[in-house]
């Protein structure tokens, strides 16, 4: 199973080494690509600028790719992401292995949330935290859980 | 109210400059110190192990000081801690201002947990996320959440 992170903006300087140092790890346990792109400023994007952010990340997502959104808890206009313990978001890995899922792709959203077509196509909601948390600090948050999952399923040392 | 975060082993060189920028930016608030101390390697460690670790703990903290534990929501020996939005925690600070509290003290754990006597002398214990998190990680995460609590509190830009 190929895994893909779809982001909005380049990844800040002092979060690159550890981006770098866990995007490496996971690449040890699966295909796995990070997709930047760029983001509409602020909350306060328009329905327009919003609409096209939204057409660039579904134009990284394959028809036959099952995607999750990493969202917050309870936002303002969406039912919100499910929380996870580690060991159960490492069993949401497995259960997508073992239904023959060809590419798992995992979208972190812009400042308002996502728009209604990335919703859309979305299967699944999860959220790392209640806490509000910057886009930054989520990406690194996912990619540390993501190698964490794959050591749980290996039954290696990292986790305790 | 000063506030003081007690945690077990350098900051890695990977989140240095993260943690320091954190640090300064809370500065701003309020008075703000963060004590690392040592710690016993592993989650093997000895009883006694534990205990000395514990000890050097208890030596950082006033006893006129609040103390709350950053712990798992559900680690194995204890009741947990407790999950908050950014905004409850923002409240939380607001609530120990209101109260007069002189010192809050906020403690990360080792590997295995934390020791009884530690427990022993916690008020609240509060969870940054259902996920199991590296210890470098909680601390950036929770440096994060206070500078958000802080500007949440003043109504500031940064949390929306």
């Amino acid at each position: 199973m190929k895994i893909r992170l779809i982001c909005l903006n380049k990844t800040a300087k002092e979060y690159e080494n550890l981006v770098a140092e866990y995007s490496k790890r996971i690449a040890r346990y699966t295909k796995f690509d990070m997709v930047i792109l760029p983001a509409v400023k602020g909350i306060n994007a328009s329905e327009e600028q919003q609409k096209k952010e939204a057409e660039k990340i579904l134009a990284k997502i394959q028809s036959t790719s099952y995607v999750i959104l990493l969202n917050e808890t309870k936002p303002i206009n969406s039912i919100g992401g499910k929380e996870y313990t580690s060991k159960q978001f490492a069993n949401l890995l497995q259960q997508k292995m073992n239904a023959s899922i060809s590419e798992l792709v995992f979208v972190i959203g812009g400042a308002y949330g996502f728009y209604q077509s990335v919703y859309d196509i979305a299967k699944e909601q999860v959220s790392l935290s209640k806490l509000t948390l910057p886009h930054q600090l989520v990406r690194l948050v996912f990619l540390e859980q993501l190698y964490r999952g794959f050591t749980i399923l290996r039954g290696e040392k990292y986790h305790h």
